[in-house]
């Protein structure tokens, strides 16, 4: 077993600001698990619309300059803050994906929710339109107010697409949801 | 141009640690940018058999159950902190990406390298076993020793794969590289 202990603490800080439309989370952190705010089939409508839906990732002025020869990309990562997950609720070890009784209790690390130790959110997306230190991006799922941690440029070359296994019950989702 | 000043510091909690052969990492920060410590032949080598290097994430006691279910999945994505990275290197703006002068001076947003405001790194991995809290991976390009800050499970379906548009300056990276 591991008797080494981890390095206590670390400290970001958030280089900017997400401006959005969606003002609340789909999923919500419940004490028993992770609960859907919403109906399955009003939360499917929300994602699908989410995709389209143009959000701003809005970088400090004291950055100038470190967006530079972002536009040669297409596609960029975003890591940022979940910060309307409450500290009591990063505690979790299982949930039942989107609190969905019908799917195994598995461990937060096998899954995407929101809710894990360090609730950092990394989603690729196309970037739109660059303005001075703000990027348009589409289908950022994050909600508006999330702290902007990096930015980095996405090259499909990097990620694996064939011979890529994922566990049936996120196959469920992915087909409910595309 | 934005005045909302973003929230000031937010505090991680390292869940693990990365144990690995790699017991230096490839590029240096450097004063006035980042540098590669070798020749670029040696370079490329190392980071060929990279790819095929099995590390350890040992996940700490304190996450019981927190991996269940994650051997559903072929690939998972690393998120760690490159700690060797000095606290006064990660105010860079500007750098030649891999330090080679023969690339355009770029923002650190546009290009990967570990000298950022935020020091978080994020690769995605084959998993090729695990082991009660111990992940073995494939293919991780993190120094020993790398607080571990989350796992999550890969879904090609969740990341753009044609249509994707990069640098001049990476592609050629990227040919060199592969």
């Amino acid at each position: 077993m591991n008797n080494e202990k981890s390095e206590s603490e670390i400290t970001l800080r958030p280089v900017g600001i997400i401006r959005s439309e969606i003002k609340k989370p789909v999923l919500t952190a419940g004490k028993d698990g992770i609960e859907m705010r919403e109906e399955l089939a009003e939360a499917v409508k929300k994602m699908r619309e989410s995709r389209e839906t143009i959000s701003e990732l809005v970088v400090d002025d004291a950055y100038e300059g470190i967006l530079d020869g972002i536009d040669d990309f297409s596609h960029i990562l975003v890591l940022y803050w979940a910060h309307m997950v409450p500290v009591e609720r990063r505690s979790l070890a299982r949930v039942h994906p989107m609190g969905r009784r019908e799917f195994p209790l598995v461990g937060i690390f096998a899954t995407c929710s929101p809710a894990r130790p360090n609730p950092l959110l990394a989603t690729v997306v196309e970037l739109a339109e660059r303005d001075g230190n703000i990027l348009k991006v589409r289908g950022l799922d994050a909600v508006d107010g999330s702290p902007l941690i990096d930015i980095k440029p996405y090259n499909s070359a990097f990620y694996p697409a064939g011979e890529v296994r994922v566990s049936e019950w996120m196959e469920r989702i992915h087909r409910e949801f595309s």
